[in-house]
């Protein structure tokens, strides 16, 4: 998405190094954070460094550099200028930098700050990451049912909070228990002399402190909200989770799956700066266990050798037919994986959707046993031909019976259904389909040589 | 997601059955409009319809059905209540339904709208499908830049815009081109003598109307925007994006790519609601496909059969070893669709990963080969080990650079990298790793023989 114009960067490199920053800072103007941080990124770190530290905004620019960068840059900086930038983060930013630093980069920092915000990091690092406590804030505006309206939004001028923030405020009493939100948009269109309590919805959607950020994800995304508050277990208000870092939990929720998908366990960062032995030990564990799956489609085979040394041409027809279950399980998995993880199915829906499948696979079967009988015939004989549409339509129904079923099982055990990986139903596949291939050739062919004989 | 009280269900249905509306009307009072949606779409039509017909926000309510139950639902209006529905609307919720609409309904209900609704729907239905034009609302608020303050918060009181889109204003000349952009909460921190020019922010990250959905969505989350200006090629305001359709977009993105990682093509609609001869079409295509493609390893096979027919123990382990190449290749191969999807990784990485990943497949090519070779030694000899750990080490190395390359390649020919899907790569990887393991054993196993001899 980044469209870096290197002119730019080239016309800012020269500034810099010949200290024209007012220069550099024009070049800059106007351009939106995000891509300012990528520029910067671009550039060797002192430079970076010396334009960063002359952005008015710079803590919003530093916010959006990659964590490892953040932790490298954070490194170089003096303690004061450290100090001071952090406090300039959001909240939920400052903490999850905070919580990257190494104990003595911690110690360095502490002190320098100002009392509320190194108890607010405490408080902030102290959730379970994964969780809506790491996840949320504690940058937003509460008002009190009392306050008129006139008074909330000289409040909410004073106190000035982000944009992000300010559209919707929340309503605590004595005890900073939620009683109600309202939104500025309401604020502004009402009469100055009504209160608070007079405007504020009650019913507010929130969420407790220790659900899981993907709960939270769903919560913002279904019903729409800028922000989600949310709770302790006395009802009190400890933070807000905004939709912009909803957005991104959706994303990675989504990542973790797709690599589910195939059979790699969650990578954390990004892809480009993993290391081989990251990759390596994400990897490797369903490729080896998958190697041993795969020794009861061997069995199977092994079962059956004096009928694969009789009729050679078996073999032929072997990977095709065993792949075609385990590709059309796959697809029923992920249609299944990617639905339940939407929400769209959920898990009653289970016995009207396996009976819909069936009769999808019985369909899909008979197209492709049509298409390999006539490569059977042309390639062996009517018998072959017969051999092979019958496994077909059998393989290619229990695989999709097995892809359709697995993620439902695993949900219902309490695993991730996206561990229905494609590389799993194709080794559960293979194993079945060798099973029924081999079995219905040596009926069908002793038959025939019985017949023969 | 949906946690619908069956209890309120049924006193829903009580109060409904017996003409009880405002008792229906405490009952689901404060529960937002989703809710509200979810417990109407699970009542008979005709109760639902007549306690949606009493509540205040029904338009809110209509526009979270399903599209096709909109649609059924609009078929029982008169066509007055319907004409005030749609009117009440948001504009680009009210344009989906009526493209839904067939001729017949679309006749019906122009007539009876106002002039600025029917012409805004012409309009905004004119934008092709999956282009910003057609996400596109024209629900949003705009100011002129000689206003003061003052005037600007007096005139977004009298329009009173949604939630959604009074907290960002858009400044336009006299013929609507785009000046720049006001945010209400600089709006309520400002003087109110000073002028919009003043105020506004002319660096306006825009898109335009012809852009890709999927775009705008990714330049929504990149700059955490609450919606996005669309421009026509004169740069003229013509609707804006907000934050929330931009998410269903992403996530409908999301859906599409899963989806072809298992080779089906794309699923309009719920998978819930899909019709046994929509699946089948959206998936038999791969099937079929990969059933001819899975003959070059029949093929491979054919080549070989002699030394088969010799070493039947080979057999044992072909499923095996073919499929690990798979495997290793569609970790390969989503690893690097989903990066190329988020923007982790651009065209210019390929040389890069492509050296880091032939050192991720050494390593678990070698784990596996040390895995394989055991069991290789315990059913056959020495020479069967050697035969499967050199098969399998280079049978991951290819399997993971065809699955890191094709990504690649599809993008650069400018083909979606998600049709690089698990089937294919199996499919690719299945018949090299045939040949391979074939030609690697034919050359050992031979010189065996003549060793022997």
């Amino acid at each position: 998405m980044s469209n870096i114009d290197n002119n730019l960067v080239l016309v800012l490199i020269d500034a810099i190094e010949h200290n024209k920053f007012a220069e550099a800072l024009t070049a800059v103007k106007g351009l939106p954070s995000v891509d300012l941080a990528d520029i910067l990124e671009q550039l060797d770190p002192t430079l970076g460094w010396r334009l960063l530290e002359c952005l008015p905004d710079r803590a919003d620019v530093f916010s959006y550099f990659e964590p490892e960068q953040q932790v490298r840059m954070a490194r170089e900086f003096p303690r004061a200028t450290l100090a001071q930038l952090v406090s300039e983060m959001p909240a939920d930013e400052r903490t999850d930098l905070f919580k990257r630093f190494d104990q003595n980069q911690r110690d360095i920092l502490l002190p320098a700050l100002a009392h509320a915000e190194r108890e607010d990091i405490r408080r902030l690092s102290a959730y379970v990451e994964g969780t809506a406590g790491a996840l949320m804030t504690s940058d937003y505006a509460t008002l009190q049912k009392e306050m008129t309206v006139a008074q909330a939004m000289a409040y909410l001028r004073d106190e000035a909070p982000d944009a992000e923030t300010i559209y919707q405020a929340y309503v605590i009493d004595d005890k900073r228990r939620l009683l109600g939100t309202v939104s500025l948009r309401d604020l502004i269109l009402a009469d100055l002399h009504k209160t608070i309590e007079d405007l504020m919805i009650s019913d507010v959607v929130s969420a407790d402190v220790i659900d899981d950020q993907e709960d939270i994800a769903k919560k913002i995304a279904r019903y729409d909200l800028l922000a989600l508050p949310i709770l302790d277990q006395y009802r009190v208000l400890v933070g807000i989770v905004t939709y912009d870092d909803a957005m991104d939990v959706a994303s990675e929720e989504v990542t973790e799956d797709i690599h589910k998908s195939a059979g790699v366990s969650t990578i954390i960062g990004s892809l480009k700066d993993a290391s081989i032995g990251l990759l390596y030990r994400k990897r490797i564990f369903w490729l080896v266990l998958l190697v041993f799956g795969n020794l009861f489609s061997g069995a199977g085979i092994a079962h059956y050798e004096d009928i694969i040394a009789a009729n050679i041409v078996l073999v032929f027809f072997l990977p095709l037919l065993v792949d075609s279950g385990g590709n059309a399980g796959s697809q029923s998995a992920t249609l299944m994986v990617r639905a339940l993880a939407t929400g769209e199915v959920v898990m009653r829906d289970w016995l009207q959707l396996i009976g819909r499948e069936a009769l999808v696979a019985l369909a899909l079967g008979c197209t492709m046993a049509a298409a390999v009988s006539i490569l059977g015939y042309i390639r062996g004989d009517e018998t072959v031909a017969l051999v092979l549409a019958l496994s077909m339509v059998s393989i290619v129904m229990i695989g999709c019976m097995i892809g359709m079923s697995l993620p439902f099982v695993l949900s219902k055990f309490n695993f991730d259904p996206a561990s229905a990986s494609a590389p799993l139903i194709t080794s559960v596949c293979d194993a079945t389909g060798v099973v029924i291939y081999l079995f219905i050739a040596s009926k069908l062919l002793e038959d025939v040589a019985l017949a023969a004989v």
